[in-house]
């Protein structure tokens, strides 16, 4: 069976990407796996334990990272978020398309541990529609969104470091987008090497 | 205004190479344009000049070769045939989507010129079917279908040395792969620097 493939994707807050992969893993039903990050900090309203994120004590947290658990981790403010590894290579080993929805500093790392994975940066149509977006929320105040748009410039000029941009503009556009690009990744010949042997073989 | 995208396609005769490209440009419509080769043999039955083949002369095909006007060209029989390189440079320059569809020798010899060119292997599911589709167009005897699929065999091999593998079982899955590929390249981060510039410079 061929490996799976690891699909990092990254984009500013407001440009959707949490949305896009999920209406991506719909598409993809079971063939796709989504990384759920751990965290030390306490679930809020509607989250979900092993949905929205794994939450486990201070100690746990850094004993995982000890002993090499964690694709790539950080400190935000008083709390601790990362990437399980053990999850992620099952899933490729298994064949699947693996998704990583993680900051632009993440994915760096990430790259390290799996030089095959494709990054892709979602983009919004243009920061006056991400403002929108922010402020569509309505849960932050003009000095969070304010903040958020000062980052979020910061991380539109990385974008040239990922291998794939996808504009955000129409939802399903974005989604058949990522799309594309996974169907065309697995018509790559290094995956479908067994497919001429077996054309070949069997007359 | 990005550049356009060169496509090589190859495939065993019955792979159903020339259905699927020129459904792909049906759908790709403006953005698109197909290599016509040059030859020096008559048309033949519905051919037209400039959609099956350009007619020339051997004198005005062999003084094409000279003046380096030919990407490619080789002998079949008593009869030429060659790409023309001017045609397939300024559709690329225009942006365009360009195929180009090709014996598994001819493939080579573009990818020097345009070096940028994806290569596409279409793929019959089974050498039985491959078989089925020869005798079923009716038109050749034993002795030539089985010397097509001598050919085929070692056309198949080589289908390693290509980016991309196709198999056409189903044409409307393999219509949709080519597209795939097509719509998954533009999102490269080279093609889309512009869209980066474009968002951070209008709020």
């Amino acid at each position: 069976m061929n490996k799976g493939k690891l699909y990092i994707v990254s984009g500013p807050s407001g440009s959707g990407k949490d949305t896009v992969v999920g209406l991506v893993m719909q598409k993809l039903g079971d063939e796709s796996r989504i990384s759920v990050s751990m965290t030390t900090r306490q679930p809020r309203g509607q989250e979900k334990e092993g949905v929205d994120y794994f939450y486990v004590s201070e100690e746990s947290f850094l004993n995982n990272v000890e002993q090499g658990n964690m694709l790539e981790y950080a400190r935000y403010g008083r709390y601790y978020y990362g990437t399980p590894k053990a999850p992620v290579e099952k899933w490729l080993e298994e064949g699947k398309v693996v998704f990583l929805v993680i900051e632009v500093n993440g994915g760096e790392n990430i790259k390290k541990y799996f030089p095959d994975a494709e990054k892709i940066f979602i983009l919004p149509p243009s920061l006056g529609v991400l403002e929108q977006r922010l402020r569509g929320r309505g849960t932050e105040d003009d000095d969070a969104v304010s903040r958020r748009m000062t980052i979020a410039r910061e991380e539109i000029k990385r974008a040239v470091e990922y291998d794939y941009i996808i504009v955000n503009d129409l939802l399903d556009d974005a989604v058949n987008s990522v799309i594309s690009i996974v169907e065309a990744q697995k018509l790559r010949t290094a995956n479908m090497k067994n497919k001429i042997s077996e054309v070949l073989e069997n007359a």
